[in-house]
């Protein structure tokens, strides 16, 4: 069957709910084509979660009707945490079986959230694992989540130079079933080192007696296996390249990152900016699954230190009690220094993180949002001296258009160089959030607004 | 030559300065050896952006000696607009050589920034190539920058159904070079519709004598070419394909979006989002190139619409007068307000953009986030108290820690509700950026304070 898609939406709920009555009653009947059928519109509809509703014995008999390499099709769909949730409702044999389907790095992942969340049951999914396979994911449980080493798989093709190309499509025939990818064969000295690479559309298209020696480039980009992921998933989309060799210290090749796992991690990392600029610490999890207490915790340490920066803002306005006809304005003015500073901010911190602007760019991106800010603040300005000016008499208006001339070119500057100040002490310049910004200016704004008062009343 | 990669940074802006000087050597000598190493120790420190720097002639003599092929690669690595603002600075013939050397996809891209500067450049790049390799790139042209069809490449690979497997790899062999990817061939019936796909791992490791119609499997996924960018990109990655097929509205195949592209699209789309939520409009090109003028367009409308809708904050303060000691701790409080607002809407903006939350789970998320909003408010009330409470009094305190309570809830309630209604009446929830949120929060956070003030203190 074609199927061409568009994206679903409408009445999407009521087509997973007949299709979970369907799927029980497939199981039920131990129907294996309408079980199959179920699985494949599952997929099609994307509602692999409705096998979250299913019980511990529905899921042990679907898993007896469909097979285990069905399954890990369906699972290795969901997000990690929802297939370890899945995978923990069935025994740990059934469970051994579905991660041995699946590729050894996204099984990985699946199998870290399983041990976070049931230790014990972890352990036992293990033993029931293949010896191989199981020591795979021992090994890459090793490496950190978010380094080079977290995201490869050691499901690669290598072999030394003197095989003849022929003999090389001999040996993929036989690994291609375990291997993540065989559009690249690695060639390694006897040492393990990697030496070259060749892809498969080269090996193919060649003499079959040549030797793979003369047939690779040697001109290989490769990362370490410490290398931040973030840095390895740029890397291997500007070069284009369909897999990324990953060497340990002394050279050798222990694993490849595929094509497949960069959109999730540049998704991943932006989503981790997003939050963060929106001033919060990244969830680190999907925000559905996130329960109300993880929330709390990523968002009220930052929320209460704001809270506290805050009270300068109170400080400010109990040590110098402005005139009552400046008071309506303070909102306005504070406000619109806020929102100055989220625009510059979040354009900066992105730009940033794709590579855009580096540290020694500080002076043009000053330049340039200084000059924004200028046009932007006399515009605001002349609406803000009839507004303001109206009202309350011409020497207002102009205090309230002068302050926000002021406050845009502040709000502008601490959102511009932050960023690259927290770079250069190498902090993630994503911890500067819109609403620390927001805060910071608040306080400033304040005695701006009050010191060009000073300055321009003849009576305060 | 292996280079393991790690991230550039430190004395960058030495090491190009140097590179450029040698380049210009390379060029004045007419050094072809030199000029490569050249080439390749820019791609290495990811430094393409100094071919801007090369006066037209001495890019014409880099041209000359290093072939149009090389300086294809360096220029497809780079940004559309800087490559297109090179080109334009080559004769039409040399840029039309360079063009032919790309990827049709890619090439169009590059294209369409050289027609939109200098649209007789354009026209001139356009007659000077092959009639063929101009006529893919008019064709893609037609197509919307950010459907299936602006990101397709012709370059994909199709047979019929009744061709052999040996006949098959023959027929890639011939068209190997030309084609974006032969992971996949496509069987295609005699009016071009899309009946199979057949991966060339299967194609290798098969029997030469089988035809594909037996070889390849009909359980196609295939996008409309008016389908968006964003919902093609992730289904690639969703489904962990190499390439999409594209189809028009007969089922006729007539392009694929292979995964080089998925990253870049999501790249794209995820800067947009940021750029929303941080009150801009999208700048739809990079930072590092957009001109003034072009943020100060990009930014103003919402500044502008934001800032007459604090104009509220200003009206309710005049009829409204707050007593004095009420007034330092209103940019506390509106402040709070647009802190937690911004909290709330990023993380869930962000979610509802990759498909986690859909318009059916506006109960659970309100719930969710009424819940977190309650917790932090007890949790900055207690603090509030005390820092208002003891120089002004309990009853102060009461009232300000009462208000940070019922602000903290009304904000995550407008954050949490808006994008999701915005979502209903089909509006892209990304619109509803922080700042937003701060200023519709502002007028009613000080509303909500007044009230609570006029019930709680006895003189007012």
């Amino acid at each position: 069957m074609t199927d061409t898609l568009t994206p679903p939406e409408t009445a999407q709920s009521e087509t997973a709910r007949s299709l979970l009555e369907e799927i029980r009653e497939a199981v039920g009947a131990g129907d294996v084509e309408r079980a199959q059928a179920c699985a494949h519109r599952m997929l099609e509809v994307d509602a692999l979660a409705l096998l979250e509703d299913l019980a511990p014995a529905e899921l042990s008999r679907l898993f007896a009707i469909l097979g285990d390499e069905t399954l890990a099709v369906l699972l290795s769909r969901l997000d990690d945490r929802d297939a370890a949730r899945i995978l923990t409702r069935m025994s740990a044999a059934q469970a051994a079986d579905i991660l041995e389907e699946i590729d050894p790095d996204d099984a990985t992942d699946i199998f870290a959230e399983v041990e976070q969340a049931n230790p014990t049951a972890a352990g036992t999914i293990l033993v029931e694992m293949e010896p191989d396979e199981a020591a795979e994911i021992r090994d890459l449980m090793a490496y950190e989540g978010d380094t080079a080493g977290g995201i490869m798989t050691p499901a690669f093709v290598a072999v030394f130079p003197d095989l003849r190309a022929d003999e090389t499509v001999r040996a993929l025939r036989q690994v291609a079933e375990e291997a993540e990818t065989i559009n690249y064969v690695y060639v390694v000295d006897r040492d393990e080192r990697l030496i070259g690479v060749l892809s498969l559309h080269n090996l193919v298209l060649s003499r079959p007696d040549r030797p793979v020696a003369d047939l690779m480039t040697t001109d290989i980009v490769s990362v370490p296996v410490d290398a931040d992921q973030e840095f390895a998933a740029r890397l291997l989309t500007e070069r284009n390249l369909l897999a990324l060799p990953v060497v340990d210290a002394d050279g050798r090749l222990i694993g490849i990152i595929t094509q497949d796992d960069v959109a999730d991690i540049l998704e991943e990392e932006a989503t981790e900016d997003i939050e963060r600029l929106g001033g919060s610490q990244p969830l680190d999890t999907p925000y559905r699954t996130a329960s109300v207490a993880l929330l709390v915790r990523r968002r009220l340490g930052w929320l209460m230190f704001l809270f506290v920066a805050g009270f300068l803002t109170a400080s400010v306005l109990e040590a110098f009690p402005p005139s009552a006809v400046l008071i309506p304005f303070i909102p306005l003015i504070i406000g619109t220094g806020g929102n100055v500073g989220s625009q510059t901010v979040t354009t900066l911190v992105r730009a940033m993180a794709v590579g855009e602007v580096q540290l020694r760019d500080v002076g043009w991106v000053l330049l340039k949002e200084l000059s924004v800010g200028l046009a932007m603040g006399l515009a605001m300005a002349v609406v803000a001296f009839f507004r303001a000016g109206i009202p309350e008499g011409r020497e207002i208006g102009l205090v309230v258009a002068a302050t926000i001339v002021c406050v845009t070119l502040w709000s502008a500057t601490v959102a511009a160089v932050l960023p690259l100040l927290l770079r250069r002490l190498n902090i993630d310049p994503a911890v500067v959030s819109a609403p620390l910004i927001t805060t910071l200016v608040d306080a400033t704004g304040l005695l701006i607004y009050l010191s060009i008062a000073g300055a321009i009343l003849t009576e305060v």
